[in-house]
């Protein structure tokens, strides 16, 4: 458990390995410049970058569509937060605030994402997820974003 | 306008075209045995494929979230309605209810049929809709269930 650790999402890239295989990964970074790298479903990916870039879709997707949906009611997704790591698979949860009532959904980080990013929501990680699971700089170098793909 | 008419969702398939191509479709079907087909995204047909199928994802998928986040709240999706066809793209519209407040949010065929399919919503179609984009069941006869491809 430990602190909860705010950190920014810097983008969203694809990792190649070298039998040819391609991954979507989003990179997240904490004030000290430790970066989790996160794997991710394409669609997901996509959904991230769109709100990172602020491409509007022609027609809502799953993740506007969700936040349109709580919006019509007021409802606001406040926070997420990356709560745990277990065996090379994230896990986290949402925070949605109605008529000051909280709740918190367990979800992947990947759909927490997206929808944090179209919301304005806070973005953490714990510390023991985070101390555990950044990678150093080095190892990023061959990244390409994801925009050069899709 | 018209009518609106109650239709089931017979399943997802994958279309192939003769230079390769594939491209998933779900199918819908009035009590008339009208056949309408609905070309959807992939991740869109395989989240399809799983509420229809009763497959369970280990982890939510968006959909998975989308009602777990309003049953929270005590939200639930009532109806969807397919309600336009333009230029090649259907429209519709999801209606969520909370507390006998009832709102339509704008939303893609394939989010509602998803959801719907999750929450048990009705699912309707207008009569202009169907009347014009309902087709011959001898179209449909190469047609292979998406669950040969996933």
């Amino acid at each position: 458990m430990g602190d909860q650790i705010p950190v920014k999402v810097m983008g969203v890239y694809v990792v190649e390995s070298k039998e040819g295989f391609a991954a979507p990964v989003v990179l997240l970074e904490d004030e000290s410049s430790r970066i989790v790298p996160i794997f991710v479903g394409l669609s997901e990916a996509i959904s991230i970058n769109q709100a990172l870039s602020g491409n509007i879709s022609p027609r809502p997707t799953t993740h506007d569509l969700f936040i349109s949906t709580l919006e019509s009611f007021n409802a606001n997704i406040t926070h997420i937060l990356i709560d745990d790591l277990d065996e090379g698979i994230y896990y986290a949860r949402l925070t949605v605030t109605l008529d000051s009532v909280k709740k918190e959904i367990d979800a992947r980080p990947s759909d927490c994402l997206a929808l944090a990013l179209r919301s304005g929501a806070t973005i953490q990680i714990y510390e023991n997820v985070i101390s555990v699971s950044c990678v150093d700089k080095s190892t990023l170098e061959d990244l390409k974003e994801i925009s050069q793909y899709i």
